[in-house]
């Protein structure tokens, strides 16, 4: 009961950060392909914000789809991970409306940061407040993704001082992550299959 | 479980693309009916956006009424179809800011093709991850709608570019096919009446 | 199962459209008491709109809780009473603006007539879709509620041509409707003890 | 059934309320640290609103969770929760942008303590409908915490009009409630955990 309600809060937020991004993308000015092309920067800003609120919604949904007890603990994890993913579309706005300048770039990467370290703590409190019934912490083991990706962050947070090649290669990698992200994991897959009809 | 996670934040989202819609128009400068009269190419774009949303939602929700499993595969291409719906309140904006000019309408109509395409993606999908199991496959072998649809939107996508009476009839294409989905489509509510109780 | 989800539609549309109007009140330019003051016509729209879609939400819980069955038909009534709610932000913020001028108020009145229909629509292809199953008809039999309310939003329509105190006159007549239902109805809270454990 | 959509209700609003406030942060007009360092007292108030909210969630869901019966007069106390709950979001933006000033400061203590009552009034609902059957009554009935609120808030409110340091004060205080509500009540735990399997 407590599962599902902490599910539907969070299933509204993430809703709404993905959607209300859109929002931050200003009608252009006049009526031309031209005029919609200057717009690029936020649009391809957009499409990656939405890309990784969608990561995190899809990794948020499995992550707690093993999980069988949720305490306090893990209720302001949980609000933790969406404070830091709310801050997305502000920053997401403010690196497209830069056309991609170096400082908005580096908050931009460090909210990921904040997002990566918020959601391993959510995890960690979840396995704790878990102890011994979930078969997710023998997953979570071995989380490759998970360990590379704070480190991703942290260098595409410093590239962009290195001027403007700096902030492509920033860029690339942040995309690279989230293409890292999209590739299903094998091995939370099969503990979802076996762990199919364990789950609440 | 997974499945209704996934309608849940679909549903979300679909709720937050209808009603933010409803932002884009600004409220009048004047108080007069001619000031809310000069708005009329936004309320126009806003009702078109309206109903076609709600054709999605509509359709979205019998579409994964009849499934039974859903996988990794169904998420992403999920997510993809609500990307192309996001991005509507966009494009309603602009298309009804500019006054129904030529490239906002073809971009418009353009966002509905890779909507439509999106779902038919969406439908395959699921008919993959429930192989055999599901009562949909067979219904949508079949699918009029749903072939005429895209043809339909790339022709309102070109016609735009023949002047003042191509916008007019690109604009009478899309509300045609938004009717054609309001009319029911016998032979989905007849395998849903029939499924009905072997739906989860 | 049908039920639910277009009720989680219903709830999620109601609940931004209650909450988005906040969005029309602009932050005050200056920082004292008469700045906050000065925004009163749209602080006021803004909990006469707050009000009348919590008494819709308050009444299509209601109404859905007793239906067993839903049918296109119902989908369609619903998305169109959506549509009708969805437009009063747009038209809280233009009466509020105006500081409650002629035009925009008897839009507003127009706007909750328009709903007032579209629930009464709904209401009817409810009863249609549940024939002899519901014990809601019954109840809706005598509605004097819904009856009233109509004829009072067109009286509140049409007196703001009528002059500064039309205006006054139409707003406390928008008002008071709100306050009678607010009121509690005994016979529906009746039908709703009878059918408790009836309802899905 | 009516719980749980009342719950899904209060978890839209106040899903939409937590996140729209994200939109009151405009982008910086400049691409320096120093630009996105001016914002900070539009950033703070968003961190301590997004806060409230969270914790206003938490002990919602705590309330409402041992709760078994819910009637028309609790449907209009969680209603006028949210209402006041929702003029947060333009509270935050007034305090932010005015750089805290005492006028809004003040009106949003008041704000605070409107929800506060709000709650103590829908918490007093709860336990009248629920007469006998909850095991609430009783943990509420030595509530420190509900107690010291609103004395905090009204505190918080009179302070700003005795100049600068009277403002940090009540920024102060308003911060130490907040904390005060992010450490556990142990009472409460011991409540959920002995209900736990009660609730519905």
């Amino acid at each position: 009961m407590k599962k599902s309600r902490l599910e539907a809060f969070s299933d509204g937020v993430l809703a709404i950060i993905i959607t209300i991004m859109v929002l931050e993308l200003r009608t252009p000015e006049g009526h031309e392909w031209s005029d919609l092309w200057a717009e690029w920067p936020k649009l391809l800003a957009y499409v990656i914000s939405f890309a990784y609120v969608g990561i995190y919604w899809n990794n948020h949904h499995h992550l707690l789809y093993t999980a069988k007890r949720i305490d306090g603990k893990v209720m302001w994890a949980n609000l933790h991970l969406l404070f830091w993913l709310s801050v997305l579309p502000f920053l997401t706005g403010w690196a497209g409306e830069s056309g991609f300048a170096a400082t908005p770039m580096t908050a931009y990467a460090l909210d990921l940061l904040l997002c990566a370290l918020a959601y391993s703590v959510l995890q960690r409190t979840l396995i704790r407040a878990n102890q011994g019934k979930s078969p997710l912490a023998e997953a979570m083991g071995r989380d490759a993704k998970g360990k590379i990706s704070p480190v991703a962050y942290i260098v595409a947070a410093t590239l962009p001082f290195l001027g403007a090649s700096g902030i492509v290669l920033s860029g690339v990698i942040i995309i690279a992550v989230a293409v890292m992200w999209f590739i299903p994991d094998p091995r939370i897959e099969r503990v979802m299959e076996a762990s199919e009809g364990l789950g609440e």
